[in-house]
């Protein structure tokens, strides 16, 4: 029963900082995980799984890499999961580590930056938006929903599983910035339309609500917008970012 | 009570359809709503709602209106409420009567279609990017969700309230671009990445997994697709329109 309480237990943030593990719910999401270089530490089946015909060879090639499954009843599933119609699978794996070091040095680069970003749909669809976009990296500053949430598992499609994201403090991102040179642009509504990027460049978004925080806005050499008609508020922020990205690709 | 039953049928898309009212659900979203032009019937409104600064001038407003307000318990408020954290109220108004007809004889127009797109969250962040980046219309074929469910009200953050969003057959749509001559414009993965749109077009977005129908498919004149990594399988269709419609804009 260990990773039944495992599972549940990574329900909570700190758990899974603390573990450094994180839980992927779903088949398609598990299918990505499985063939990620990620390190999976094991399964858990409902009996529901069983009716779907992706099931049996997922569950065949878990056996055959040496991933433990374990048989739970639709009930202990449910008190495991967290996404909605987990569709009677999750798997528990190991949070990969990722930093600034690889992507020091490079000719052209591309970061986003979630500045308290929180709504794990949105982080989820950011993710696999930068991935798409030929983004080098995603970086989640504090603030930001958790990353490696199941709901941000989920929503990002298997992207968080190949796509260089990673949690870091303001500090860090600044002396990255510092240290290679490379300017951050920050997406607020009082911005200018940019036409084009540099080859290097930290594009941040805020937070869904207050937008950048004060610090990203002073780190930020230039604040960009995309225009907007006047009756609407604003753009959802994985869209902004999407069509951010799309004008200042390199 | 008729108010609180009418609110728990409103759930079902065939009652909004046969009384041509639907439900918007939380404190910012029935602001948006008492802002519009549309007909507000009344309003639901839960004891927990009390809590919040603008609840008093919200129900003042309502009243000055002469606007039904219901105080129902919290049991009964969420026995009608359909979306996760609904703050304790909800209005019931009426779908507003949207066609083809103004859009006809314009010189610049810029029509965004819905194809089947299935996810309430997505077409909610679709009509709030449509109205955003200056489309003049949004039309859900038959395939799509319900343009009136709570959850695609809730998150087109009062964008359906002002934005000319409204379900169409494809026989109508169809119709009305051959004798506008309007082009359609198709987004897939296997299309061009376009540089500028026409002076009036449509774009079609589809499905979340299995993309345009046959049919919509076989009346574009030319598919069009954002370029993406080979590691991602698709941009969120939201996101995709985003970039497509600001590549597009007239």
């Amino acid at each position: 029963m260990r990773l039944l309480s495992l599972a549940r237990d990574l329900r909570r943030r700190r758990a899974r900082e603390r573990n450094a593990l994180f839980v992927a719910e779903g088949i398609r999401t598990v299918q990505e995980l499985l063939a990620s270089p990620l390190d999976v530490v094991g399964l858990l089946a409902a009996p529901k799984l069983e009716a779907d015909p992706r099931a049996a060879p997922l569950l065949e090639e878990a056996q055959a890499r040496g991933i433990a499954v374990l048989r739970v009843t639709e009930k202990e599933f449910r008190s495991a999961a967290e996404t909605e119609s987990p569709q009677g699978v999750l798997a528990i794996a190991r949070v990969p580590e990722r930093s600034f070091q690889p992507l020091a040095g490079r000719a052209k680069l591309r970061i986003l930056v979630l500045d308290g970003v929180q709504d794990p749909g949105n982080v989820g669809t950011l993710v696999r938006t930068a991935a798409a976009l030929w983004a080098d990296a995603t970086v989640a500053l504090p603030g930001s929903v958790d990353l490696w949430n199941a709901k941000v598992v989920r929503s990002a499609m298997g992207a968080l599983f190949h796509h260089h994201a990673f949690a870091a403090g303001a500090a860090e991102l600044r002396d990255f910035l510092a240290a290679e040179g490379v300017a951050l642009w920050g997406a607020d509504q009082s911005g200018q339309e940019p036409r084009a990027g540099l080859p290097r460049l930290a594009l941040a978004v805020g937070n869904e609500g207050s937008g950048l925080s004060a610090e990203t806005r002073s780190l930020a050499e230039r604040l960009v917008a995309i225009p907007i008609a006047p009756q609407v508020e604003s753009l959802n922020v994985a869209v902004a970012a999407g069509i951010l990205l799309y004008v200042l690709r390199p």
